[in-house]
């Protein structure tokens, strides 16, 4: 099964379009839960037992268990064990180095953690991503508008056709990039408008969407704007308003609480979008 | 001492501005030596030993070592700590990732692995850069122009005022992203000219210079182009043709006589510059 299609039978079976960001800090872990590779492997896990019925995907972003040191390795191999087949598991790595190297990358990613999907960065282009896209049955999600203020710096940088860089980045994946049908893009929360754009130049790419605030209102447009034709690929992220929903021991069931919370708001707009 | 100020004095003490670039491949390891993580460390150090006074820098890319697994955590870390003090370690590892997960990576780079410098990817942005920047003694290099074909999808893409993007992220440099003195910037010596375009935009700047193959006549417009107005301040990258010189027990040798060699033709051509 292709990444693509994991992805939109989980997001149907579980109703939802939320994807859970395995974002650990150690200073941030709740009371009770050791400060220590060990800790945050047990937290990952009953952060995963708490929502997994309620998600489209977990993202564990890889800089957080590098910052671990060596053990960080394993207890990222093992987070990502942790999720029940059949959810699809995003490695947030934002890779992006020549093709030799970037085959190393595939298969640390693919291999050795077992993740359905990886985030890439497009500036070294094409060639950089193809030891990537040459799993077919694997997700490669390229970075093309970021929520980050600084994202305007290149990708709001006016291109000789006036366009932005981020939709050169858009239109380079879905006419060139995509040939194995296993590509989907990086849009920030933050901009509804240009996520609206980047799903008219891309309608049938999954589309990652991070920087989604503790705040539900937010949701409405992001949500309109994300959804494919059928209302499905979106994948919208939430990572500390989950994880740290409560900095003591019930922290579980509170961030099985504000998963829920989020992703009824989220499905109820989609309702209203297929009404 | 800075990261500017210990390539300097490196480069000048072993008359080099040759950087070493340690990508081990387990399936190129040379006879005798174990493929295994172990058998990766032994060759990094004996490469190390053999080839120390004669560089510049060495660059170890992070990709090689993630794709041995967990204790490849630590072989990056331990092969980092082989290097004797006094020579800088530039960890090739082309971060981005927004400000808060950015200091993880910063973290990882400068204290777990206690690397010098590290090379960053510009699509993020400034704020994506300010968490390694911060970090005034060490050295941030930045992607500007890279070596490889695909490099041209973004990086020579145009922008509204006519020049290609890789000159948009120079100047990105030279005038905002630089202002604590320890920026340097990634172009490769496939494209001569615009090294020394970039080098002409950014006078000062270290630049780091991947792409050189075996054969020694490619070197001269790449010297020429790269080093600064002292003849300094270029760092002209070989991996593959001084690890893998010799495919046999004499390898760290047969390493130390190729460094030596593409050493001396870039110091003729350095002389030549400052007659």
């Amino acid at each position: 099964v292709t990444f693509v299609d994991l992805l939109r039978e989980t997001s149907r079976r579980n109703r939802s379009l939320l994807c859970v960001g395995l974002d650990p800090i150690l200073e941030q872990l709740p009371a009770g839960v050791e400060r220590s590779p060990s800790g945050v492997l047990a937290f990952n896990r009953a952060i995963i037992e708490a929502t997994s019925d309620l998600v489209c995907a977990y993202k564990p972003n890889s800089a957080f268990f590098e910052a671990l040191g060596a053990e960080g390795f394993e207890v990222l191999r093992q987070t990502i064990a942790a999720v029940p087949p059949g959810i699809p598991v995003i490695l947030d790595a934002k890779r992006g180095d020549i093709s030799s190297t970037a085959a190393g990358y595939a298969y640390a990613a693919f291999e050795f953690f077992g993740a359905h999907a990886v985030t890439l960065n497009p500036y070294l282009g094409g060639d950089s991503l193809e030891p990537f896209t040459r799993y077919h049955d694997r997700g490669c999600i390229i970075l093309c508008r970021t929520s980050n203020p600084g994202g305007d710096d290149l990708q709001a940088a006016r291109m000789a056709d006036g366009r932005p860089l981020y939709q050169h980045v858009a239109r380079l994946v879905q006419t060139r990039w995509n040939s194995a049908g296993n590509c989907g893009l990086v849009v920030g929360a933050t901009y509804p408008r240009e996520l609206a754009e980047v799903r008219e130049l891309c309608p049938d790419l999954p589309l990652l969407v991070p920087g989604v605030g503790a705040q539900g209102g937010a949701l409405e447009p992001v949500v309109r704007a994300a959804v494919d034709r059928h209302g499905d690929l979106a994948i919208i992220n939430a990572s500390r308003s989950i994880l740290f929903a409560s900095a003591d021991a019930d922290f579980s069931a509170a961030a099985r609480a504000e998963t829920q919370r989020l992703r009824t708001i989220m499905e109820d707009i989609r309702a209203q979008l297929s009404a």
